[in-house]
Protein backbone atom coordinates (compact mmCIF):
# COMPACT_ATOMS: atom_id res chain seq x y z
CA UNK A 1 0.00 0.00 0.00
CA UNK A 2 3.31 2.49 0.38
CA UNK A 3 3.38 2.72 -3.02
CA UNK A 4 0.16 3.62 -3.93
CA UNK A 5 0.61 7.25 -2.82
CA UNK A 6 3.43 7.68 -5.64
CA UNK A 7 0.82 6.23 -7.91
CA UNK A 8 -1.81 8.41 -7.43
CA UNK A 9 -2.99 10.50 -10.13
CA UNK A 10 -3.96 14.70 -9.16
CA UNK A 11 -7.46 15.45 -9.26
CA UNK A 12 -9.83 18.24 -8.39
CA UNK A 13 -13.27 17.20 -6.31
CA UNK A 14 -14.77 20.88 -6.86
CA UNK A 15 -17.62 20.77 -4.51
CA UNK A 16 -20.30 23.69 -5.30
CA UNK A 17 -23.96 23.98 -3.42
CA UNK A 18 -25.67 26.48 -1.28
CA UNK A 19 -24.24 27.82 1.85
CA UNK A 20 -25.07 25.03 4.95
CA UNK A 21 -25.89 22.14 1.63
CA UNK A 22 -23.06 20.52 3.33
CA UNK A 23 -20.48 20.44 1.05
CA UNK A 24 -17.82 21.14 3.54
CA UNK A 25 -18.69 18.05 6.13
CA UNK A 26 -18.81 15.61 3.20
CA UNK A 27 -15.67 16.64 1.90
CA UNK A 28 -13.95 16.82 4.79
CA UNK A 29 -14.64 12.69 5.63
CA UNK A 30 -13.90 12.22 1.94
CA UNK A 31 -10.39 13.90 2.26
CA UNK A 32 -9.85 11.93 5.41
CA UNK A 33 -10.53 8.75 3.28
CA UNK A 34 -8.33 9.44 1.10
CA UNK A 35 -5.47 10.24 3.39
CA UNK A 36 -5.66 6.86 4.87
CA UNK A 37 -5.03 5.81 1.67
CA UNK A 38 -1.64 7.42 1.40
CA UNK A 39 -2.47 10.29 -0.77
CA UNK A 40 -1.39 13.25 -0.69
CA UNK A 41 -4.57 15.55 -0.11
CA UNK A 42 -5.57 19.53 0.62
CA UNK A 43 -8.48 21.34 1.44
CA UNK A 44 -9.36 24.29 0.24
CA UNK A 45 -12.34 26.16 1.34
CA UNK A 46 -13.64 30.08 1.51
CA UNK A 47 -11.92 30.26 5.05
CA UNK A 48 -7.96 29.19 4.39
CA UNK A 49 -8.19 31.02 1.26
CA UNK A 50 -9.85 34.02 2.05
CA UNK A 51 -7.37 34.15 4.71
CA UNK A 52 -4.33 33.62 2.74
CA UNK A 53 -5.11 34.30 -1.04
CA UNK A 54 -8.47 36.47 -1.46
CA UNK A 55 -8.14 38.83 2.21
CA UNK A 56 -8.85 41.86 -0.18
CA UNK A 57 -12.37 40.52 -2.13
CA UNK A 58 -16.61 40.89 -0.91
CA UNK A 59 -18.93 38.90 -2.30
CA UNK A 60 -20.48 40.80 -5.30
CA UNK A 61 -19.88 38.97 -8.36
CA UNK A 62 -16.81 40.24 -9.63
CA UNK A 63 -14.88 39.49 -6.17
CA UNK A 64 -16.66 36.28 -6.09
CA UNK A 65 -15.39 35.12 -10.17
CA UNK A 66 -11.91 36.63 -8.88
CA UNK A 67 -11.82 34.63 -5.77
CA UNK A 68 -12.73 31.69 -7.79
CA UNK A 69 -9.88 32.41 -10.31
CA UNK A 70 -7.47 32.15 -7.69
CA UNK A 71 -8.52 29.23 -6.23
CA UNK A 72 -8.92 27.46 -9.66
CA UNK A 73 -4.83 28.62 -10.15
CA UNK A 74 -3.82 27.15 -6.70
CA UNK A 75 -5.94 24.08 -7.23
CA UNK A 76 -4.65 23.49 -10.60
CA UNK A 77 -1.00 23.60 -9.72
CA UNK A 78 -1.43 20.98 -6.76
CA UNK A 79 -3.89 18.39 -8.66
CA UNK A 80 -1.02 18.75 -11.81
CA UNK A 81 1.58 17.59 -9.03
CA UNK A 82 -0.55 14.77 -7.94
CA UNK A 83 -2.12 16.24 -4.92
CA UNK A 84 -6.21 15.22 -4.36
CA UNK A 85 -7.58 18.68 -4.10
CA UNK A 86 -11.08 18.88 -2.48
CA UNK A 87 -12.05 22.73 -2.94
CA UNK A 88 -15.54 23.71 -0.84
CA UNK A 89 -17.10 26.57 -2.41
CA UNK A 90 -20.81 27.81 -2.95
CA UNK A 91 -19.22 29.10 -7.21
CA UNK A 92 -23.00 29.97 -8.18
CA UNK A 93 -21.74 31.07 -11.76
CA UNK A 94 -21.76 28.15 -14.20
CA UNK A 95 -19.59 30.54 -16.54
CA UNK A 96 -16.94 30.80 -13.39
CA UNK A 97 -17.33 26.82 -12.91
CA UNK A 98 -17.16 26.08 -16.13
CA UNK A 99 -13.62 27.64 -16.87
CA UNK A 100 -12.22 26.05 -13.45
CA UNK A 101 -13.38 22.71 -15.09
CA UNK A 102 -11.24 23.74 -18.78
CA UNK A 103 -8.30 24.91 -16.59
CA UNK A 104 -7.76 22.25 -14.32
CA UNK A 105 -8.88 19.92 -16.53
CA UNK A 106 -5.84 20.72 -19.13
CA UNK A 107 -3.39 18.53 -16.38
CA UNK A 108 -5.31 16.87 -14.09
CA UNK A 109 -8.49 15.44 -13.44
CA UNK A 110 -11.58 17.98 -12.51
CA UNK A 111 -14.68 16.17 -10.98
CA UNK A 112 -17.77 18.51 -10.04
CA UNK A 113 -19.99 17.42 -6.86
CA UNK A 114 -23.03 18.70 -6.77
CA UNK A 115 -24.25 19.17 -3.16
CA UNK A 116 -27.83 19.43 -3.99
CA UNK A 117 -29.67 20.33 -1.04
CA UNK A 118 -32.92 22.08 -0.52
CA UNK A 119 -32.65 25.75 -0.48
CA UNK A 120 -35.62 25.30 2.95
CA UNK A 121 -33.36 22.75 4.35
CA UNK A 122 -30.25 24.87 4.10
CA UNK A 123 -32.12 27.62 6.07
CA UNK A 124 -33.08 25.57 8.64
CA UNK A 125 -29.66 24.06 9.14
CA UNK A 126 -28.05 28.01 9.17
CA UNK A 127 -25.07 26.93 10.94
CA UNK A 128 -23.77 30.49 11.63
CA UNK A 129 -26.89 32.20 11.64
CA UNK A 130 -26.05 33.54 7.85
CA UNK A 131 -29.40 33.14 6.32
CA UNK A 132 -30.97 34.86 9.09
CA UNK A 133 -29.03 37.74 8.62
CA UNK A 134 -29.34 37.56 5.02
CA UNK A 135 -33.25 37.53 5.37
CA UNK A 136 -33.17 40.32 7.79
CA UNK A 137 -31.26 42.19 5.32
CA UNK A 138 -27.80 42.75 7.20
CA UNK A 139 -25.90 40.65 5.00
CA UNK A 140 -25.94 41.79 1.00
CA UNK A 141 -24.76 39.36 -1.62
CA UNK A 142 -26.31 36.36 -0.13
CA UNK A 143 -26.26 33.21 -2.55
CA UNK A 144 -30.12 31.62 -2.08
CA UNK A 145 -31.04 35.11 -0.61
CA UNK A 146 -30.19 37.57 -2.31
CA UNK A 147 -27.93 36.33 -4.98
CA UNK A 148 -28.39 33.59 -7.23
CA UNK A 149 -27.44 29.89 -7.56
CA UNK A 150 -26.68 28.80 -10.70
CA UNK A 151 -27.22 24.67 -10.43
CA UNK A 152 -25.02 22.39 -12.62
CA UNK A 153 -25.73 21.14 -15.64
CA UNK A 154 -22.99 18.51 -15.95
CA UNK A 155 -21.90 17.67 -12.77
CA UNK A 156 -20.25 14.46 -12.36
CA UNK A 157 -21.61 13.31 -8.92
CA UNK A 158 -24.52 14.38 -7.36
CA UNK A 159 -24.91 14.45 -3.52
CA UNK A 160 -28.17 14.82 -2.31
CA UNK A 161 -27.19 15.64 1.05
CA UNK A 162 -31.00 16.76 2.07
CA UNK A 163 -31.57 13.11 1.56
CA UNK A 164 -28.64 10.58 2.04
CA UNK A 165 -26.71 10.78 5.34
CA UNK A 166 -23.43 11.97 5.32
CA UNK A 167 -21.82 8.26 5.43
CA UNK A 168 -24.06 7.53 2.04
CA UNK A 169 -22.68 10.68 0.48
CA UNK A 170 -19.40 10.02 1.05
CA UNK A 171 -19.92 6.31 -0.09
CA UNK A 172 -21.02 7.21 -3.18
CA UNK A 173 -18.03 9.74 -4.16
CA UNK A 174 -15.62 7.02 -3.27
CA UNK A 175 -17.36 4.80 -5.62
CA UNK A 176 -17.46 7.03 -8.26
CA UNK A 177 -13.41 7.92 -7.36
CA UNK A 178 -12.94 4.22 -7.88
CA UNK A 179 -15.02 3.78 -11.11
CA UNK A 180 -12.98 7.24 -12.49
CA UNK A 181 -10.06 5.03 -11.77
CA UNK A 182 -8.90 7.61 -9.74
CA UNK A 183 -7.99 5.89 -6.29
CA UNK B 1 16.16 6.37 -10.89
CA UNK B 2 11.98 6.03 -11.45
CA UNK B 3 11.61 6.18 -7.96
CA UNK B 4 13.57 8.95 -6.66
CA UNK B 5 10.50 11.19 -7.80
CA UNK B 6 8.66 9.56 -5.10
CA UNK B 7 11.39 10.28 -2.61
CA UNK B 8 11.84 13.77 -3.20
CA UNK B 9 11.44 16.05 -0.03
CA UNK B 10 9.57 19.10 -1.33
CA UNK B 11 11.32 22.53 -1.26
CA UNK B 12 11.21 25.87 -2.41
CA UNK B 13 14.21 27.85 -3.72
CA UNK B 14 13.02 31.70 -2.80
CA UNK B 15 14.85 33.93 -5.17
CA UNK B 16 15.65 37.15 -4.09
CA UNK B 17 17.56 40.15 -6.22
CA UNK B 18 17.41 43.16 -7.81
CA UNK B 19 15.62 43.63 -11.10
CA UNK B 20 17.46 41.94 -13.81
CA UNK B 21 20.07 40.18 -11.30
CA UNK B 22 19.83 37.17 -13.48
CA UNK B 23 17.40 35.44 -10.95
CA UNK B 24 15.13 33.81 -13.66
CA UNK B 25 17.75 32.64 -15.91
CA UNK B 26 20.02 30.39 -12.90
CA UNK B 27 16.13 29.46 -11.79
CA UNK B 28 15.38 28.07 -15.25
CA UNK B 29 18.32 26.15 -15.80
CA UNK B 30 18.14 24.81 -12.38
CA UNK B 31 14.23 23.92 -12.66
CA UNK B 32 15.33 21.71 -16.09
CA UNK B 33 18.36 19.75 -14.09
CA UNK B 34 15.93 18.92 -11.56
CA UNK B 35 12.80 17.56 -13.86
CA UNK B 36 15.27 15.17 -15.78
CA UNK B 37 16.03 13.74 -12.30
CA UNK B 38 12.32 12.80 -12.60
CA UNK B 39 10.92 15.37 -9.73
CA UNK B 40 7.88 17.35 -9.50
CA UNK B 41 8.97 21.33 -10.42
CA UNK B 42 7.07 24.50 -10.52
CA UNK B 43 8.25 27.40 -11.09
CA UNK B 44 6.86 30.87 -10.06
CA UNK B 45 7.62 34.08 -11.15
CA UNK B 46 6.15 37.94 -11.64
CA UNK B 47 4.68 37.26 -14.90
CA UNK B 48 2.53 33.98 -14.35
CA UNK B 49 1.70 34.62 -10.95
CA UNK B 50 0.12 37.97 -11.49
CA UNK B 51 -1.16 36.90 -14.27
CA UNK B 52 -3.44 34.39 -12.07
CA UNK B 53 -3.17 35.39 -8.41
CA UNK B 54 -1.91 39.14 -8.26
CA UNK B 55 -3.61 41.14 -11.13
CA UNK B 56 -4.99 43.46 -9.01
CA UNK B 57 -1.79 44.52 -7.45
CA UNK B 58 0.80 47.67 -8.10
CA UNK B 59 3.97 47.85 -6.61
CA UNK B 60 3.62 50.14 -3.54
CA UNK B 61 5.23 48.24 -0.28
CA UNK B 62 1.48 47.19 0.70
CA UNK B 63 1.44 45.64 -2.73
CA UNK B 64 4.33 43.92 -2.95
CA UNK B 65 4.04 42.78 0.35
CA UNK B 66 0.46 40.91 -0.42
CA UNK B 67 1.89 39.91 -3.80
CA UNK B 68 4.49 37.81 -1.71
CA UNK B 69 2.20 36.32 0.73
CA UNK B 70 -0.07 35.11 -1.75
CA UNK B 71 3.04 33.34 -3.60
CA UNK B 72 3.95 31.93 -0.35
CA UNK B 73 0.93 30.45 0.32
CA UNK B 74 0.90 29.00 -2.93
CA UNK B 75 4.36 27.88 -2.60
CA UNK B 76 3.85 26.48 1.14
CA UNK B 77 1.16 24.03 -0.37
CA UNK B 78 3.06 22.87 -3.32
CA UNK B 79 6.18 21.75 -1.49
CA UNK B 80 4.78 20.08 1.16
CA UNK B 81 3.30 18.31 -1.25
CA UNK B 82 6.83 17.04 -2.56
CA UNK B 83 6.94 19.42 -5.19
CA UNK B 84 10.44 21.33 -6.15
CA UNK B 85 9.44 25.43 -5.90
CA UNK B 86 11.53 27.79 -7.92
CA UNK B 87 10.01 31.29 -7.09
CA UNK B 88 11.92 34.43 -8.50
CA UNK B 89 10.79 37.81 -7.17
CA UNK B 90 12.77 40.62 -6.33
CA UNK B 91 11.10 40.64 -2.44
CA UNK B 92 12.69 43.35 -1.78
CA UNK B 93 11.92 43.06 2.11
CA UNK B 94 13.53 41.44 4.54
CA UNK B 95 11.37 41.47 7.09
CA UNK B 96 8.48 39.88 4.21
CA UNK B 97 11.33 36.89 3.04
CA UNK B 98 11.78 36.37 6.92
CA UNK B 99 7.61 35.54 6.78
CA UNK B 100 8.22 33.31 3.92
CA UNK B 101 10.72 31.31 5.19
CA UNK B 102 8.74 30.86 8.68
CA UNK B 103 5.62 29.80 6.96
CA UNK B 104 7.38 27.41 4.03
CA UNK B 105 9.64 25.77 7.07
CA UNK B 106 6.39 24.53 8.83
CA UNK B 107 6.26 21.86 6.62
CA UNK B 108 9.05 21.79 3.94
CA UNK B 109 12.66 22.99 3.30
CA UNK B 110 13.08 26.66 2.66
CA UNK B 111 16.04 28.37 0.77
CA UNK B 112 17.05 31.51 0.06
CA UNK B 113 18.83 31.94 -2.86
CA UNK B 114 20.44 35.55 -3.25
CA UNK B 115 21.51 36.60 -6.65
CA UNK B 116 24.03 38.99 -5.81
CA UNK B 117 24.51 41.54 -8.55
CA UNK B 118 25.90 45.10 -8.59
CA UNK B 119 23.31 47.81 -9.50
CA UNK B 120 25.77 49.39 -11.90
CA UNK B 121 25.61 45.55 -13.75
CA UNK B 122 21.57 45.20 -13.76
CA UNK B 123 21.14 48.90 -14.80
CA UNK B 124 23.53 47.73 -17.88
CA UNK B 125 21.56 44.66 -18.49
CA UNK B 126 18.46 46.44 -18.23
CA UNK B 127 17.12 43.57 -20.42
CA UNK B 128 13.07 45.24 -20.94
CA UNK B 129 14.55 49.06 -20.54
CA UNK B 130 12.92 49.26 -16.91
CA UNK B 131 15.82 51.01 -15.22
CA UNK B 132 15.80 53.23 -18.01
CA UNK B 133 12.37 53.99 -17.70
CA UNK B 134 13.05 54.06 -13.96
CA UNK B 135 15.78 56.93 -14.00
CA UNK B 136 13.74 58.58 -16.06
CA UNK B 137 10.92 59.09 -13.77
CA UNK B 138 8.55 56.96 -15.68
CA UNK B 139 8.15 54.37 -13.85
CA UNK B 140 7.87 54.81 -9.93
CA UNK B 141 8.98 52.55 -6.99
CA UNK B 142 11.48 50.47 -8.75
CA UNK B 143 13.78 48.54 -6.54
CA UNK B 144 17.31 49.97 -6.91
CA UNK B 145 16.45 53.31 -8.30
CA UNK B 146 13.28 54.89 -6.04
CA UNK B 147 12.45 51.77 -3.95
CA UNK B 148 14.98 50.14 -1.50
CA UNK B 149 16.78 46.66 -1.38
CA UNK B 150 17.49 44.77 1.23
CA UNK B 151 20.30 42.32 1.26
CA UNK B 152 19.68 38.94 2.65
CA UNK B 153 21.63 38.49 5.31
CA UNK B 154 21.21 34.87 5.85
CA UNK B 155 20.43 33.58 2.44
CA UNK B 156 21.62 29.37 2.13
CA UNK B 157 23.14 30.28 -1.07
CA UNK B 158 24.32 33.24 -3.09
CA UNK B 159 25.46 33.19 -6.44
CA UNK B 160 27.03 36.23 -7.70
CA UNK B 161 25.59 36.62 -10.93
CA UNK B 162 28.13 39.07 -11.86
CA UNK B 163 31.47 37.50 -11.67
CA UNK B 164 30.02 33.84 -12.37
CA UNK B 165 28.89 32.44 -15.70
CA UNK B 166 24.82 31.09 -15.72
CA UNK B 167 26.83 27.32 -15.61
CA UNK B 168 29.00 27.83 -12.63
CA UNK B 169 25.61 29.14 -10.65
CA UNK B 170 23.54 26.28 -11.86
CA UNK B 171 26.04 24.18 -10.40
CA UNK B 172 26.64 25.97 -7.33
CA UNK B 173 23.29 25.57 -6.60
CA UNK B 174 23.19 21.57 -7.48
CA UNK B 175 25.86 20.75 -5.22
CA UNK B 176 24.28 22.81 -2.44
CA UNK B 177 20.98 20.95 -2.92
CA UNK B 178 22.98 18.01 -3.16
CA UNK B 179 24.78 18.78 0.32
CA UNK B 180 21.45 19.53 1.73
CA UNK B 181 19.94 16.22 0.98
CA UNK B 182 17.37 17.44 -1.15
CA UNK B 183 18.77 15.76 -4.33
Amino acid sequence: MKNKKNKTKGFTLWFTGLPCSGKSTVADKVAEKLRKKGMNVERLDGDNVREHLTKDLGFSKEDRDKNIERVTYVAQLLSRNGVAVLATFVSPYIARRNKTREEISKDAHFIEVYAKCSLEECKKRDVKGMYKKAIEGKIPNFTGISDPYEEPLNAEIIINTDKETVEESVEKMMKKLEEFGLI
